[in-house]
């Protein structure tokens, strides 16, 4: 039987002393392609559309990077100790060659990964996301909707995502609320919110990777994997320069950025998403 | 029997004083795509893969604006002129509703034909272009290429295609070498070079499009149609950032940015660029 986003298990993998909980499903043959997920998001934050619509031709793989939600450990608190947990992860899989779809945070980590690891990832979808040292966000709304929590469920409720991740066209407004109906999808064995510890750790790997360090963006040429970068035009947490500034830097990177949208493009556009990273994964 | 890019019959057509030369190829049904050339190009300036890669479900239009090579006329100075002179062309073909593909300055009389004639244009792909009043090149090497003629053809030299619209990389004049090919596929019913009374007044009309007029990009709000903006990530002609600029100032713009290449990077990329295009214009 093959597993969908909703019917995967949750399934525990040890490594390094810190169990990962992941699902896999898709394809079983192909490059595995692993999500990387963004600031206090778990294995039910992404958009069954999309993971289904790439798990069409490929094996899909969500995990909980190390103390996020079911999985344990603590969450560390630099984005490159986040991708050194990872990259165990990955090893404890079997895999030697993967593919990354990092969003948001979970794009800094793809890109640390890649440059830890150039020979385990073969090619690099960062969405929603900036280069070390980046431009920061100017809007003044975003620090609090991204810590605020939802006391009856303990998470980030619909109103944080439709203010950080879409535009405030009614479009964008309606196309999130199809968001917020199609993440709610699966009903049983779902995740447990992020705790207090990952989001404080998170926020400083957040400070941190805002910091330039060395010469500014030149870590980016080590990045050798063809990249794609996509972003919505009016990204309000990673300001959409960001991934101009990724596609410029970049050896070999191509950059889609999608109308009267935000952070959350891919959530906005699954149809064209999935169609634009599959040409890209598959070329 | 169906026409190609290379089996089209050069046509004419007289609207409003001009015997418009063209070529029509590609299917019967569905919104005609124009094209519109750039500096000193005519109708042989067109990679064949792109045009009948479109063509293969859309009926392509390819024409020669007013004075260009074996169009009558005389070729006006304002990107406006230019504009008025491809609406009579349409007009005059029976058309109420187009797709346009405008590369370069071809792009930027898309722009003005789009906010002159708001009902006339359907969607818009964007091409290796960029707003009036937009940030110059900064390459000392282009005013010379770019008005080059190779005595031998009274055309621009592969050196000046290489130079102005592929990277540097070996790949990409690889890449520009085998578009160089392509182009000179048709081997009967060419067309003949532009004139320098062409290369003068499309100068002037350059020119006059960098500078400034009103409020910086506030025209952009106004072309309100479904707009694809498509550039290499390295074009020395019209530098790069001015497609993000489009991409953020045209309400409902998609911006794609193609990885080491520059101005001609459709040229360079040419199943991609189809595929992409494919999505934009049938979606």
């Amino acid at each position: 039987m093959t597993h969908t986003h909703v019917t995967a298990p949750t399934q525990l993998l040890e490594a390094n002393g810190i169990r990962f909980a992941y699902r896999k499903f898709g394809t079983e043959k192909g490059t595995p392609l692993i999500f990387m997920q963004h600031f206090r998001g778990g294995l039910d934050h992404w958009d069954p559309a999309v993971t289904d619509g790439l798990a069409a031709n490929r094996p899909v793989i969500l995990f909980n990077n190390a103390g996020v939600a079911s999985s344990s450990g603590e969450t560390p608190n630099t984005v490159d100790a986040m991708a050194r947990h990872a990259a165990d992860y990955v090893a404890a899989l079997g895999l030697t060659e993967v593919d990354l779809l990092g969003f948001s945070l979970g794009g800094y980590v793809a890109q640390s990964l890649a440059v830890q690891n150039p020979g385990l990832v073969r090619r690099l979808l960062l969405v929603g996301t900036g280069p070390r040292g980046g431009e920061p966000s100017e809007d003044a709304g975003v620090r609090q909707h991204a810590t605020s929590t939802d006391p009856r469920t303990g998470e980030s409720p619909l109103e944080a995502f439709l203010y950080l991740f879409f535009s405030p066209s009614q479009r964008s407004q309606a196309a999130g609320k199809a968001f917020w109906e199609r993440r709610h999808a699966r009903k049983s064995d779902v995740d447990p919110p992020s705790s207090a510890q990952t989001m404080t750790a998170q926020l400083a790997a957040l400070s941190d990777w805002r910091q330039v360090k060395g010469e500014r963006f030149a870590e980016l040429k080590r990045i050798r994997q063809p990249t794609l970068v996509v972003n919505g035009n009016n990204d309000i947490m990673i300001p959409t320069i960001n991934s101009f500034t990724l596609s410029q830097r970049i050896p070999n990177a191509q950059l889609i950025v999608y109308p009267d949208s935000g952070h959350g493009s891919q959530f906005q556009y699954p149809e064209l998403f999935v169609s634009h990273a599959r040409t890209f994964f598959d070329a």
